[in-house]
């Protein structure tokens, strides 16, 4: 079975990457770009079966450090 | 509006990132976890009736290096 999990700096906190990207997109002539929030998906290939809550638990553990991160799973 | 750009390596294209965390997970004795590989996301704020033309534009000038990485666009 396949997840995805999506990890994304929680609102408020400050993304420098995204606002790199922003920088460079006006940069390079694109306009009309308010914001970008860049962040990390994580594809796993899981053995059939894996429980949501052990993807839960592997996001707590590895994947998002949750003081600052928020992440979000897609089961496929 | 808001579009998702997500830019994963391609397929073949060694991706050590996604292999660290797979090992990382085994060490914590997660079982089962056959394969991860590991992107990015990119959730752009763009000003309504930015076409899905400009997108794909951005991505090919800077937010994917197309050689080795391949992307998709969601328009939200």
């Amino acid at each position: 079975m396949k997840a995805r999990v999506h990890v994304m700096l929680k609102n408020g906190v400050l993304d420098p990457q995204g606002a790199a990207v922003r920088h460079a997109l006006g940069t390079l002539g694109f306009e009309g770009v308010n914001d970008v929030r860049q962040g990390k998906v994580i594809e796993l290939d899981l053995a059939d079966g894996t429980s949501e809550a052990t993807i839960t638990e592997m996001c707590d553990k590895l994947l998002a450090n949750t003081v600052i991160e928020s992440y979000t799973i897609e089961i496929a």
